[in-house]
């Protein structure tokens, strides 16, 4: 087996493989059609952490050793192919996401609505460039998440693939990992942005984006994939899925922190970011709580607009006075705490107990 | 085997009973969640004319009785699932498509991006309605999307699956043609958009939209989608593909016509609607070929804005005097006629060959 360290370069020769055979059936199609699949090529080549595929292949890991599935070559492929099929939902939900958000950058690149857009200008089109900037990453973003389900499955959009040996079929109980975790991310945030819209400041509603958007997509399910194409039996899938919501939540509420206090050379994104762009988090929540009267105010009033310098401070200054920073604190270790406890009573091999603690500490543990 | 004419209420039947299963799912998550789902719902069911699932059911047939596949229960069930996938991914180009076309109605209601829009205005909420709107059609889309995988390889996300039965797995050459129908219908629609940005005005470029976007995805691939599932040999594949595209391209054709010609009270759409909104159709490129320069000009100065009766009578003018109009009705009937030849030449049962033809003319005789 491939050591986790290693599994995002592997991914990586996977999405490229993938992308080397589908750029000339879009370029086929119209050359124009090709830019957009250039620009999702880009977007998912240069740059991401590769986390959730080394969650897969972790949570494979675990199931590995138990269940004595022999290591076939073709049992490898399959792992890595699931793991580069949720590198294309990510490059979805980013996509969209971004369209969402009004971002200009990811990954100090410009995001995919605004690449189109200045396509569209650099060639001197007719109307408006941004609106058709947008339309292409909504199309774009839309083709990623197709393609995603292309890969988990084992197929390529090639012209004529009736010839083509097919895989063996990814299992049934993979798939409805697979459509639980797609169904959840979306969810999710369906209710970021209803929550952000809305101004729901309770915690419920902060939690639930939490859990669906982030924890369950990120950690808990990808471990859980990667235990069933193990063949996992239900106790230990279940305990990985806890273990991930332990962590995923762990993740959320240290970016939650870092999307306030983060240090912009470190995390890419302006100071401040999460309030400027409104975000309703878990912190916010947890401060609006217990800030009195004034205190609420002033923070209240710094939710989704430009702060300067002095603005910001006053606005960390409520987060940390009301004791929200600390208490966010305390549960990130809590959770934290939770997973390692349960990881040491998982029943699997040391190395992939190893492998889940080095993954819990850097998700969690982490200045960008 | 069910008659043709069932086939829409038996779609509807499954639609049904998937959003009965889903819905309770986001709902569970939060309440505002449960909005989106509603809002798919409503989509999905009120309305539609279930054309591409008559095509894959048309094409199961054509196999049906030729192979001689038992038909089971099971694959009956089978292939309206398929059916039903389809409609999901009907909903996403269409909730999608409204965001790009910024368009207000669609079958006779409010389209999914104004009614989040008025849905946000309604309670008052914070900042950008309309902005609210595109962000929750967008990911109101993606489920559709998502869901629509999820129905063809037969996977519900509900909460715990690992105990449900799974279906027998849908057949990997079934799974290709779905892949190649996904790529193909979003390049096509990729490239319409792009088309109406860049004022291409080639056929090559009208005529690359009219195979992608509807003749491959509307006809030729849901037909061998069904041959596929009934367990059809390349032969008869290529020939439904065939068939298909002839009667897609058809299909189009009229669309074009009645896009600029069509009654308001039978088509529920403008007058002379595709030339506001810029659509670069076939019909369009041979005017602009045909026509002299003065005419040219006049009906160059009509697309992609709003007309009066006069200018939008000048621009038909045009399109008739140019002999745009009676070539596309040559066109029609040529790939009419062709694609009904081929049709007689299928070696299958006559009551498929039947269905074929009762479908042919549907599709390309039409004033709606």
């Amino acid at each position: 087996m491939l050591n986790l360290t290693d599994v995002p370069a592997a991914v990586d020769a996977v999405l490229d493989e993938f992308f080397q055979a589908t750029g000339p059936i879009l370029e086929s199609i119209y050359p124009t059609v090709g830019d957009g699949g250039r620009a999702l090529r880009d977007f998912v080549m240069t740059g991401g952490k590769r986390i959730r595929p080394m969650f897969v292949y972790a949570g494979r890991h675990c199931a590995g050793d138990k269940i004595t599935v022999s290591e076939t070559p073709e049992s490898v492929a399959e792992t890595l192919r699931v793991c580069a099929a949720i590198e294309l939902i990510q490059a979805c939900a980013l996509v969209h996401d971004d369209i969402l958000d009004r971002s200009d950058t990811r990954r100090g690149n410009p995001t995919v609505h605004r690449r189109f857009e200045a396509l569209h200008r650099a060639r001197g089109w007719d109307r408006d460039a941004a609106h058709y900037g947008d339309s292409a990453a909504i199309l774009i973003g839309d083709l990623a998440l197709a393609w995603a389900d292309d890969l988990f499955h084992g197929v390529l959009p090639v012209g004529d693939t009736a010839q083509r040996e097919p895989p063996r079929p990814t299992p049934f109980a993979a798939s409805a990992v697979w459509s639980q975790m797609r169904t959840e991310v979306l969810a999710g945030q369906f209710l970021d942005i209803t929550n952000e819209a809305s101004g729901d400041e309770s915690s419920t509603a902060a939690e639930r984006v939490m859990a669906y958007k982030t924890a369950a997509y990120t950690v808990a399910r990808p471990l859980e994939l990667g235990a069933t194409l193990g063949g996992a039996d239900e106790t230990l899938r279940r305990e990985l899925h806890g273990i991930g919501i332990d962590l995923g939540i762990a993740f959320q509420l240290r970016d939650d922190l870092l999307g306030v206090f983060g240090d912009p050379v470190q995390t890419g994104k302006p100071s401040g970011d999460d309030l400027v762009a409104g975000k309703r988090t878990a912190l916010l929540a947890v401060a609006l709580q217990r800030a009195d009267g004034d205190a609420a105010a002033v923070l209240r009033a710094s939710i989704g607009r430009a702060l300067d310098e002095a603005e910001l401070a006053a606005a960390r200054g409520v987060l940390v006075d009301s004791g929200a920073v600390a208490e966010t604190e305390r549960q990130i270790t809590e959770r934290r705490d939770a997973g390692l406890a349960r990881i040491e009573g998982l029943d699997c091999a040391e190395s992939a107990r190893a492998d889940l603690r080095a993954l819990a500490h850097r998700i969690t543990v982490r200045s960008r």
